[in-house]
């Protein structure tokens, strides 16, 4: 069997890889020095065990012996009262990027597709009921962050209908992000619900 | 000289009508009815004394014999404290649709290029200076409510720089919409500016 | 009733225009000068009379006194054993501009949709069976120039089908234009039968 | 030094791919089974010595040990006395489904840039004037196949203006791929050289 065609199989499965790219990136492989091919297969072998996912908030970090805690959920710093839902590591990424929000996280790893049965087998709903149990007392908000798409306003419906008794049982509060105009956003095209937000938390 | 020409240079004017699609305006045309022509023809010529522009606003409103005051101008119901500044009638359109402002509106009827030499040329700046010189004492809040392109923030800085000391002199502010998620907008693509508002304004 | 809503309305009907960009022409109307809203108007009004549909290929062209065939149909200097058939004056024009052609044309008027029950009042069927039928011993070949769309593959089999007993009769040759390579195009991405055709008609 | 940023940075060498899909290709590769990336990381090591590059046509084969020539190159019912020079392995392959062509191939490698200054360092200009230097008394035609993209059409140009002289010592035609519609393209938005060759080429 080729390793051509079995190389751009699996490169097929990338996220937003057709069949035409996938074939394109053997093509690519193949025109680089043998330094690269090496040096891509070598990080690629070596990614599962010099990255860990956070026993805490399950966000994806650099391995270390020491610690099994990234390095939010192990500061000191991080004000433990807030604990922010997100769906992806990218997000968390785009926030810390912010620089707005000195709280803890939480990453669900994934959406939950609107026709999804089971939505405990798509994201870590289990394990974020279970660190809430654990961490009720402290918290007085989560703050649930997710896209503006459909899906993900489908995944903050459902997260925040999980936690609701929880909220009651803890007294703490369930928020989610601020709607307004976006970099970009023409306000001719804007729906009522982003306007009236944008007018309300003018400043 | 011939119509067919002459009809699609016209159409060819129209904002986002490029020759070939003006073109095809007249072939359109001309697989029409004679009355749908003649009815557009009528129209068109109607419009201009069909239609006014608000004495205080300069928004268009249907003309009538009793009033140089669109119908948000001449209504008692509205807050005169507060006066948003739009670029256009669409943004105005927008901003009721969303029934979140009861104030008053100015309409600068465009927005400013950036390499803009003469702004007052391009929007009713002027104008807008002459209304708040005469309601200043009445207003305690200005709304620069610009899209959140390149050239609606341009607008929105020169237009908030030449409104300061009037603001200073009156006593106003002078405030701007709220940034946040738009409908649409993924976490993970989103600038800091926005997501740090998104997160400022969570409810 | 309002001026304003009836005439967004009406070029609301124009071929790719929805209902904001109808709103936005008739603001771009208001503000322009009187003199081109009257100047629109008069032509547009003028139009039925002054563009007439050719007797023979069904073409627009500026009527006139002398003649109700078009330039091309009213020339002696076109080969007249060649007919093509097009879908819509714009191709006509594009043909002409290639300069390739020296025979006469049919216009049918539209593409035949693909689920359409009657084809013959769609496009000019009829119209172009009866000009057959009257030239019918003068052509050696009824040139089919549809778009490569499903659309104009399905109006290029449609005619052909209706076509192909008057080609026996009178004896002509029903052909289509040749598949190749377009400006652009990347091969590529180019699928077979286009592959094929520009290999065989390679120069 | 931290694996996933390094392994992200390879993989923002790919083509088209930037700097967010690549470390979306690393969350995803950190979201696969261990089977997955190990596999992965052992075909892309594989890959230089499973992969060939045929020493005649130089486009890329699977390496074997009885042979370095690809099986188009190797076999002996392709005809002779035809050389189809194309851009990369893609090109010949869509042209090989198309099952019209029966000759041999020689693959340039890339195309060359518009402004580029050694397009003998860009292409295998060197090798391919070499191959028709052997093989020139048994060919009767060159076929350019480059797509008709601007970088292609220089490129054909360039090459054909390279293989000139070659054509009148060994007296062999140069050729280039047919234009004409393509799948998908509207007569109306076609230009002259393409709508004049899909006439002449009428089938």
């Amino acid at each position: 069997v080729d390793t051509f065609e079995k190389l751009s199989e699996l490169f097929n499965r990338f996220p937003g890889i057709g069949p035409r790219q996938s074939r394109r990136f053997v093509y690519f492989l193949l025109g680089q020095s043998p330094q690269y091919a090496a040096e891509l297969s070598r990080l690629i072998a070596e990614l599962p065990r010099s990255v860990a996912s956070c026993r805490s908030c399950f966000r994806y970090f650099p391995a270390s012996a020491h610690s099994d805690l990234c390095g939010i959920c192990g500061s000191s710093r991080r004000d433990t009262s807030l604990l922010m839902v997100v769906e992806r590591d990218a997000d968390l990424e785009s926030m810390e990027k912010s620089r707005a929000y000195q709280g803890r996280y939480f990453v669900l790893g994934a959406s939950i597709p609107i026709l999804e049965k089971n939505p405990e087998e798509t994201v870590r709903l289990r394990q974020l009921k279970q660190r809430i149990e654990q961490e009720g007392t402290t918290l007085s908000e989560v703050i649930l962050a997710m896209s503006l798409t459909t899906e993900g306003e489908h995944t903050m419906e459902h997260i925040a209908a999980c936690l609701r008794p929880m909220a009651e049982e803890f007294d703490f509060k369930i928020s989610t992000l601020g709607r307004g105009l976006s970099t970009g956003t023409e306000l001719e095209y804007s729906d009522a619900t982003t306007i009236a937000n944008a007018f309300k938390t003018r400043t």
